[in-house]
């Protein structure tokens, strides 16, 4: 059932909001706690993006009032509204920065800007950036490298919720890794993925919904599966990809621990277990297509290589074969024409600080 | 039970060979086919080290006689046993080259060797490698750049065999990602995982054992669990890491496609499911952790962080928290001391190839 009402529609209780309005409202409550215009533009702009690509848990949710990855940081003083991104170590193809507490988005935007300036003249560069918050979705940034005809990555680490195979204490953060490749009249392949068998945000909207969780995702401190979802909230403990030994979760550790390493030890961030005052360590790197093939057969080759594989003929019972981020883009275009669709909940917390900060609540 | 008949030991029917041995002979026979002997020894190299270090899949098992990997490939004429590795593009931090249908393990390391010379002088390097053969454990690649105070990594794609989430027909390979990084007083972190739940490899030796799958490696063409080794050996059709998509297939799925994106269409070489001729993609890099931090003091850092997940307090019913590539070092050692376990059925194989190529069986 879907009612609309002005601006926005209501499907069941959810309603619908205009990404356009989103954005000006986050835009303006980062203002508002002190960001500099551009740099709220910036930090709202990988929120909004999240929404749209239906990436729910990475999106204006953050904004909730005591939430210390965003209001709560900047209302405390553990984020600084205004940090500049200080340059530790440069050579042509690397950058180590200090975001000086900054915003993870605003911090990490910056990074990737430089980073990719630095790769269309050296080919490639790897950046390496610490002292900088929670930075959202990880994809944002890779995807940035797209229209620049290289291949775009970005890594981070965040608190310690996932246990390690056949541990029974969590030292890894859910260490996400995301890719975005450009393609011809294919849509980019975008691989933005937690490290975790599921990312936090899955738990959180799971509870939220009051939905179980499927067993292998998540348990509890006797290292066996739990699937209430509020309880599992309350303490994340997260498996690594694999869930268990014997169905490969040493791999999705290994590759934790591949993250910690670059995105946590490189930039001088430290590792999950060992970070301090929620600054994490990030990691973005872009390089060239032209350093292997000409961009356009390349692109042809993307083209011919993801259309092979949404051709696989699917199993019964499924509609089709998809590629990574190909229905996150399907949901960018709806939510793009009909709105982003915002839980209650959500939607009580956005108008909360809205209050709190005193901007009108426009929607 | 174990008994010693003197240059080996036997462990119930499993014998053990010397290393220095079995390196010999494995080199000895690729000189049988064509090799010069400096290759020959590179290429035998390989395949020990992962006896060694307990990847019994990738080691002298494959020098089977009928096998296109490597003997099969040689005499049949699909490898080219002098061919040259060329270059196609170099800039100061890549390079694109040619294996003229050269055995991996010999393309593969020449390959690294100039990656590692070019990340000396540039800080980076990547290196696309097409037309080359199946390359063995791709671990060694990437811990080629270890000494070099650099992290080394490498990929490659291969026949298909896995399938997509929800597709019933295999279009990716296992894609393996390798990735090293050195530490201090700790062994260095070696992750060397294929992107499959596990790797082809496992399910030869599970068959070789006449042990059962466990539900969630290997699917039937109805797009259901099958357990029976033998049955999945001959037509391998494996799960993305993930397993289903309820736990994340899709992640798995994802690393591949990116494996096969760097590793194969970089390159030149082609998705799996447009590899020509057993030749495939692979991909090479290393970069200087000076770029970033003191190699010392970065070791300093990796052994805290390895330690600290080293003393995760275990599950019940495990022994220890181990890290990426610590079970292989510690397999390494034995093997070095006490010799490398053949089963029957190899040793059988290499009998008749040494037959066949006219070399006496030393072992």
């Amino acid at each position: 059932m879907t009612r609309t009402f002005g601006q926005h529609s209501v499907v069941r209780e959810v309603v619908r909001y205009r990404y356009e309005l989103l954005q000006e409202f986050a835009s303006a409550i980062f203002t508002s706690l002190g960001l500099c215009c551009e740099d709220a533009a910036m930090a709202a702009a990988v929120l909004i993006a999240a929404d749209l690509r239906g990436v729910d848990s990475h999106g204006v949710a953050h904004l909730h009032p005591t939430d210390h990855f965003y209001v709560g940081g900047l209302r405390t003083g553990t984020l600084n509204p205004r940090g500049h991104l200080e340059t530790i170590h440069e050579t042509s193809i690397s950058l180590l920065l200090d975001g000086d507490r900054s915003l993870g988005m605003v911090a990490g935007v910056k990074a990737m800007r430089r980073t990719i300036e630095k790769a269309r003249d050296s080919g490639v560069c790897l950046t390496a950036l610490r002292n900088a918050g929670h930075y959202g979705m990880a994809g944002y940034y890779a995807m940035m490298a797209l229209e620049h005809d290289m291949i775009g990555m970005s890594m981070t680490n965040t608190a310690p919720i996932m246990l390690p195979t056949f541990g029974r204490q969590p030292m890894l953060g859910t260490d996400p890794i995301a890719f975005a490749v450009p393609a011809g009249m294919e849509r980019a392949l975008v691989l933005d993925m937690a490290t975790t068998t599921v990312s936090g945000g899955k738990v959180e909207v799971a509870a939220r919904e009051g939905k179980p969780l499927p067993l292998g995702w998540a348990t509890g401190p006797d290292g066996q599966p739990i699937t209430d979802a509020a309880l599992a909230l309350q303490r994340l403990w997260l498996t690594p990809l694999g869930g268990t030994a014997e169905q490969g979760s040493y791999k999705g550790y290994g590759l934790a621990t591949i993250v910690e390493i670059i995105a946590g030890l490189l930039s001088g961030a430290g590792a999950s277990f060992m970070l301090k005052d929620s600054m994490r360590g990030h990691f973005f790197a872009a390089f060239r297509i032209d350093l292997f093939q000409r961009p356009n057969e390349f692109k042809v080759h993307m083209d011919e290589f993801l259309r092979g594989l949404k051709a696989t003929p699917p199993v019964d019972g499924a509609d089709r074969v998809l590629v990574a981020g190909q229905r996150e883009f399907e949901i960018d275009a709806e939510r793009r024409a009909n709105g982003v669709p915002l839980h209650p909940e959500v939607v009580a917390t956005l108008k909360e600080v809205a209050d709190q900060q005193g901007i009108p609540w426009p929607l």
